[in-house]
């Protein structure tokens, strides 16, 4: 493991873990009802804050034909994308349980999108394109539900406003992953891992923080009703 | 690899993902509060389907003491039984909270029979039949509390005769997966590699396609209250 891709790991975990603190303090602020965004929030800079942390200790990695395979990025998403799925349907309804349908195919669809990356990772050239496209049709679906029922749901619900500006973030900052992945030494390899690793944590710190901290400002203005 | 096995695999696939584009048709003019059967079908053939492409790829075996084991059969058995469990329950019931004890026994007992025949099928003679009886003990678990609870859960529910067709389907079907297990490769070697995939095969894509297209044809017909 290189030195760059090092840095970029023990940055991101004292990024993650800044940004846990910050959420801490700011979800002491939130309504009752809307504890449950801080919940969120906290729960998915935290998880990435051990995987990164695991990473920097050179203990997030197989090398796998011939390939170093970062398998923490995966086990991070895994359970960090499902949540922020979660965090966006919160924005969109007071009461999740209406929509449980829709949630439980966004997650399975999410989950179906990261654990065909992680086996896409660990193919060789062809078969890594195969699995970049099967994932990325997953992606396509989840999209598709995010702009479709789950915006149609959110309406009617709290903060229209609030959620169509999450959404459109979570959106173009998801895209570029695909695209980072592909062009990376998991794809065409035109990427370094030092170069793949710092825009990785780019994304990872704005999809995870940025993304935690404009979803807890909207939060902290709904009104209790 | 054998060129049968292997064409049962693309085969395999192929069926899946055409069950896939069925599931996603016959979804949209499921009444609002049945489209769950839809995604419950979709779950399933879609996870079949990345396994079946594993395998077709030659990613979803092991080489171990001198025997193939065919993995991804498991990792798609673990995910998709006990959606399909969850998918008789929501015949049974309109609320599945109300049975939720029932449902998490029913899955637990199903997890529990899935990951005991791939630790039998990582086994040799005659290891591999103590956890043959192991798996079925948790089998014969699964059907009793299909036929005894969640049977009389379906006599209130709205569709008896839909449940109890669903019911026998499911039982005969998956009665026949540990015989072929115990016959094929993983037991006795009465079977061929090959032979043995094709009767997985024909088992999986009636299990799942078969067995969705007649939940999604009953969930179709539910009057809407
Ligand atoms: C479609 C696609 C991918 C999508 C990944 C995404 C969308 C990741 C999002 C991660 C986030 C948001 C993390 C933390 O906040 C992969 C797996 C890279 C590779 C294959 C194709
Ligand atoms: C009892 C038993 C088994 C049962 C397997 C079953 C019942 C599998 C069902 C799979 C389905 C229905 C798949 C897809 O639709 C094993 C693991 C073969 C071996 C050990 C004994």
């Amino acid at each position: 493991m290189s030195a760059g891709v090092q840095a970029s790991f023990v940055i991101g975990w004292m990024l993650m873990l800044a940004g846990g603190v910050v959420f801490w303090v700011m979800s002491r602020s939130l309504p009752a009802a809307e504890k449950r965004h801080g919940v969120a929030a906290m729960s998915i800079v935290f998880i990435a804050f051990a995987n990164y942390f695991a990473m920097a200790l050179g203990q997030g990695h197989v090398n796998f034909n011939g390939e170093t395979v970062f398998f923490a990025r995966y086990t991070d998403w895994v359970l960090t994308t499902p949540i922020l799925l979660v965090s966006l349907a919160m924005m969109a309804t007071r009461e999740l349980a209406r929509i449980r349908t829709l949630l439980f195919s966004l997650v399975v669809a999410d989950v179906y999108m990261i654990v065909t990356g992680l086996v896409g990772n660990l193919s060789s050239s062809p078969h890594n394109y195969y699995w970049w496209i099967i994932s990325m049709v997953a992606f396509i679906a989840v999209l598709g539900m995010i702009w479709g029922p789950l915006r149609t749901e959110a309406a009617r619900g709290p903060d229209r406003a609030g959620f169509d500006k999450l959404a459109k973030m979570l959106t173009i900052l998801w895209l570029i992953y695909p695209l980072v992945w592909l062009i990376g030494t998991s794809g065409f390899g035109w990427l370094s891992y030092g170069v793949e690793s710092w825009f990785y944590l780019i994304l990872d710190v704005t999809a995870k923080v940025g993304f935690g901290y404009v979803a807890l400002t909207a939060a902290r203005k709904l009104k209790t009703t």
